[in-house]
């Protein structure tokens, strides 16, 4: 490797849970990595020191030392100030105003970014997945919450992009956020589960209740939609109000930045084009200019979980490890 | 003026009734200006052509030659592309795919360019007045629609932009774009008349008809604000709601750019604090991130009828001028 010297980037994602750490290479491939708990209830200190630890591990395994690296990126969830790489705060991971740039750079030398992991997320698929190619994509993940990036000009939009947090009914449901109506309360996979709750107890005959085996607390994101599929009336009525929700969402989002893509990311992207397809019509009829505006193309994410990893070395250009 | 070569650039404000023409000079002055009639149901050939002599005249007004000149800068109305300088359709002048920038060049041996004039209103107040020096700010013109404009990185956001047309209610009102639901339908000056008018029907004793001296069609976008702030309970209540969906909108355009100043254009400016100090209260507690994040100033247009003028100037930078 000495003679592609700076090449590799370490890729960090930071979970509430486990630590995802991988070496990517030039072409964005993952060459090596590992995975650790996170014990998210310990120090910041302690939880970047296993970090650092495990970034030396994978270059010993793989004979290679932070000479051969242009830099480290961090994915973390939570409100991030990017250019000083401070986590602000993380309700996942506990964390208020931690530097963690800083805490890693005194472990490891090397260059540390640091930005949001939806954002991460979104700048792996435009990288090496779903977008690549692409000047301007957003991806939307559908999980507790809906998570969101925007690529914009090839690069990562860093002032907002919190689509998940804009309006779709004036005084509606409360969300995590504190704001009423938001998207995320009516279109995150949380949300599907929770109305498909509703309506299957609301609707004792529906089939929703059978591929329950009977105990509503088996309800999941992918249960609505076999329902559908298989005809039943409430399922079907859930599924496109839901549907119609991520289409609303979508529709915002052209209007907002008018992408060539749109991805969807999280479990519900195993719908494909059943999810994909209502989505994209809706947009192309809703959107403001109509058809004076390129197509927005809607599609599902690619590359699960490497996704966050590719994308957060992606934070460091392989240019600036060079000129370092 | 010869030693100051290439420093004036030319603005041009389309609109359906009149095009403003004003000389522009480097410290963003309407050194002159002129105002002539559209008759925008001749040949768009025509149209261009008064331009063209209403340019020519400006400058031998002020004894000056195109060869002082840096460019021309349009704003006009409709879905433009202006990458090459065409209007896709305007509703509001009835053009379709007219190569509005190709057509002025045949007339004047001068650069143009042509921009959306929401668009150039917000780049004129960032240039010149209520968003100067804010690095990312957006304008929105309350009137008969919701124009609006984003400044991103000191430069106008090319794609998308179009926050009228974000929903604010799922299934809601149908708006002039043809999505239903938009915060046009709610939150432009003529969806307050026309809420006003509705509510002063239903609630004969209300000052709102009193304030119309008995006549609805006199309504207008300032009564509302007049009778509320005289504790009418109809007129309260309404503006009160108006004010909510402007938040709604304001906190949306938070999450999507996260910008220093959001400035709120039309007449409804006239309000001033009233309008904006209960709208910034909200975005503060709303916005996603919320005391981690930078301030949000909410503020009021300063440049009325010249931003679009300034703003069209500026699409024309002085430094491509000089290099020409």
């Amino acid at each position: 490797m000495q003679d592609e010297n700076k090449k590799i980037r370490v890729g960090i994602d930071l979970g509430g849970t486990n630590i995802k750490i991988g070496l990517v290479d030039q072409e964005n491939e993952i060459i090596a990595s590992t995975s650790i708990p996170t014990y998210a209830e310990r120090e910041a200190e302690a939880i970047v020191q296993d970090m650092a630890d495990a970034v030396k591990g994978l270059f010993a395994e793989k004979q290679l030392t932070l000479a051969d690296c242009a830099g480290v990126g961090i994915g973390s969830p939570g409100t991030i100030d990017s250019a000083t790489g401070t986590v602000l705060y993380s309700n996942n991971i506990k964390w208020e105003n931690v530097p963690l740039a800083g805490l890693l750079k005194e472990r490891l030398e090397l260059e540390v970014e640091v930005d949001n992991d939806a954002n991460c997320a979104a700048l792996g698929e435009a990288k090496a997945g779903a977008a690549k190619g692409c000047e301007n994509a957003v991806l939307l993940t559908l999980g507790t919450g809906v998570g969101s990036g925007v690529i914009y000009h090839g690069e990562l939009l860093k002032k907002g992009g919190e689509l998940g947090h804009l309006i779709l009914v004036k005084n509606g449901k409360m969300c995590s956020c504190g704001r009423r109506g938001c998207v995320e309360a009516y279109a995150s996979a949380s949300a599907l589960v929770r109305d498909a709750k509703e309506a299957a107890a609301a609707n004792k005959k529906s089939l929703l209740n059978k591929l329950c085996v009977g105990n509503l607390e088996n309800m999941n994101g992918e249960i609505p939609f076999r329902a559908a599929k298989q005809g039943d009336e409430t399922a079907v009525e859930l599924v496109s109000s839901y549907i119609q929700s991520l289409a609303e969402l979508a529709t915002d989002v052209a209007n907002c930045y008018h992408p060539e893509k749109i991805l969807f990311g999280g479990g519900v992207c195993a719908q494909g084009e059943y999810l994909t397809r209502p989505i994209e019509e809706y947009v192309k009829d809703n959107v403001f200019g109509g058809k004076y505006m390129p197509k927005v193309e809607i599609g599902v994410a690619r590359l699960g979980n490497k996704a966050g990893i590719i994308g957060a070395a992606n934070l460091v250009s392989i240019e600036a490890g060079r000129e370092a």
